[in-house]
């Protein structure tokens, strides 16, 4: 029988209900899943890597062989680190498509024994973006359709710190 | 540990070496894979459901795992008849994109517990298609670079037989 | 005020969920909604024009502003009969886009006064094609989350007669 | 007899005659059209907010039922604010399509009753973007064909103006 | 100084606008352009070969370093007859682009020398197919705006013939 | 006979195996081809202008009849400069080709006689991107299947001084 490691990676600023129904299909087909937030140097984030790590870890403790961590640098020498077989990664838009594609045969050419496996998210989380929920929650817009109540209060709480700051 | 049946569906008319790049990275993920020929009664294929069975029987005895078979009628119903937790597509092109999800979509409102993976194909298979095989072969072009040595010949002896049965 | 006049096209062979959507969608917007099966003599098609017109009458009488029609020959020239000023499209994904762009850029060259809208349906309904769910239906499957319930059964009634037939 | 009021939103900076083309299909099809400028806080601007609005004003004032606007926040809350019922965009393009969609079915789950209606502008104008006109204004190429009048001076000051305060 | 012979290849069932548009953009960039009618016997047209032939000759006759011609079986080993360097194809959506591609790949893999280049027709053709054409006059429609005088000519005969030929 | 000078325009930053791909099929159809690198303004290059020269200059000094030059300002303004009649641009992915089209018809209706070839990379080159290759080698990952050897010592010589620098 086949003992298979997958990562689950991404930016997850914040993790949305589209992520956890992409990890969940995972975790049902390979042995141990590890959710990973990458800390995504190019953009700048709304929350730190450890504020998305507790999330991560909080919304995802209820799935036995789901880990949730985070990383610096290539994901392929992350993978190798962990030991992985196995990226997941959600695909909803033609858009995430291309990118996807490119970066999945980029990281092959470096690292050929880790395969790239692209699920579907339940359609109603087709069009849910990390992007949107923050523009949304900046206006005080009401995001319950899109993220875990936990991650709806951070955002709140965030925003509210933010305006705070401000004035 | 899970135990995956995982079934990949085609009509492999015939069979190239895109497929079998496709099936090997199942074969590495999944306990047991199973490459099905429909018999696609939509289109009239060039080789009978009988002579692309074979055709993938011969080609994929190697792997330990994979076991080929034919079906008939839906999908998810030749799912469930062999317990198969797993669908594998594989994923070339923006236009295989769309038409595959909306059939991994169907499926899985008719089967929700039938989850549909996708593999990207190594680059240089990404381009082949049967039908461009078929039509190659057709007119005596060389298919060596498309598919496996027994499929080449057996498309030469296929319209060596369509001539003659013309003349 | 303007009164606008729509009609919504469509082989509707048969008519499903998603299209009753999007045709809700525009009874809400505009005056007048014509929904308007089209002959479609470029493809044979499972039901015939009269039945086809039969379930849209059907399934579309609960809507006051909505009646079922049946057209031959060219959108644009049924319109002008109609004095239709809108032409109503569902757009669901990127191979519909395409399609539906080069229909109504050339429908708008030979009438000019003829505006085509898209609107999309609900997300659980953008994977719904009529080609699956007749697929669907000739092996039995259970097409209840696709289709009227009325449909329905106009399936079951025409795969049964296409069975009784071959024997 | 229904009443419509839409709004047409964007960044408008500056508006092309792309836009008006669209402003203009939909200024036939309903009651009362709103173009509507967005602060646009994600993205510096190269007109400001008031530049925009005076803008939009000159150049669809001849159209009866046209009101020019700017907003703040959600486009949902403005909407909501106006009584609207319908958001109007153009599509150009497949990149367009994604993005408009994914936007507009969060729209959607926000605010159920407002509708988002696609138009197509004139092919003519179906490659022109802010983007390009104004990369073009700035090393002073001729963007007669792609803006007013108007718009052409104003973008022509700006830059001068640039380039006076770098000196 | 290079001598480069292209071959634009198609159906041309019949040459549009969009076709001749295409045609003399290459036509200026290569020393000798044949434009080659393929035989297409995977789909039956409505024009003869012959018919198709003595369209493109009649109506490509003003281009000095244009030919005409017509051909059977692969491309690749037509292109090889007339001593070609280049392909030429019009891109015109996303659809185009994908099945171009994976022809144009499959085509350098048998013959590496061969170059495969795309050009773009005139955005006011952008959206002209042969299949629209065939259509709108099939049923009387106006067809000046996308095809040649003499083309429109032959397809009012070829309709009134088929029309006579029923009755 | 003609004589072509086409453009090969990119902010090579740094110049991949695909774009010297590209530059190889192009120089095989066209009389001479000049590789030029733009300021790229918009964004903050790893590279200066005057480094990505030299790169070009050195990995392109076999072709005889190819040049490296840089540019700044509007393309179609350096193309009349240089008098060039083609541009050359590679088409990988569905992404390229809507920017690039857009770009193309900009181009064309402020220089109508410039026309823009589009040319397909190898498909082993089809996925590498300037930016993959700078995010690999910023974590000294090996680029030595994207890049020519030269380049890849540009890179790690360039991302050691950064480290260098920040210490």
């Amino acid at each position: 029988m086949k003992r298979i490691t997958a990562i689950y990676p991404g930016t997850f600023d914040p993790v949305t209900l589209g992520h956890l129904d992409v990890l969940e299909r995972a975790s049902k087909m390979f042995d141990k899943v590890i959710i990973a937030a990458s800390e995504g140097s190019a953009k700048s984030t709304l929350f730190t890597l450890h504020e998305r790590l507790e999330m991560l870890r909080s919304v995802t403790a209820k799935y036995k062989n789901v880990k949730a961590d985070s990383f610096n640098g290539l994901l392929v020498q992350y993978a190798e680190k962990k030991k992985a077989n196995v990226i997941i990664r959600g695909l909803r838009a033609i858009s995430d498509f291309e990118y996807e594609f490119q970066m999945a045969l980029t990281n092959r050419k470096i690292s050929p024994e880790l395969e790239t496996v692209f699920l579907m998210p339940n359609e109603k989380y087709s069009y849910i973006s990390s992007t949107f929920v923050r523009e949304i929650s900046k206006y005080s817009g009401d995001v319950s359709a899109f993220v875990p109540e936990l991650v709806k209060k951070k955002l709140a709480m965030k925003y509210k710190k933010q305006t705070r700051d401000q004035n």
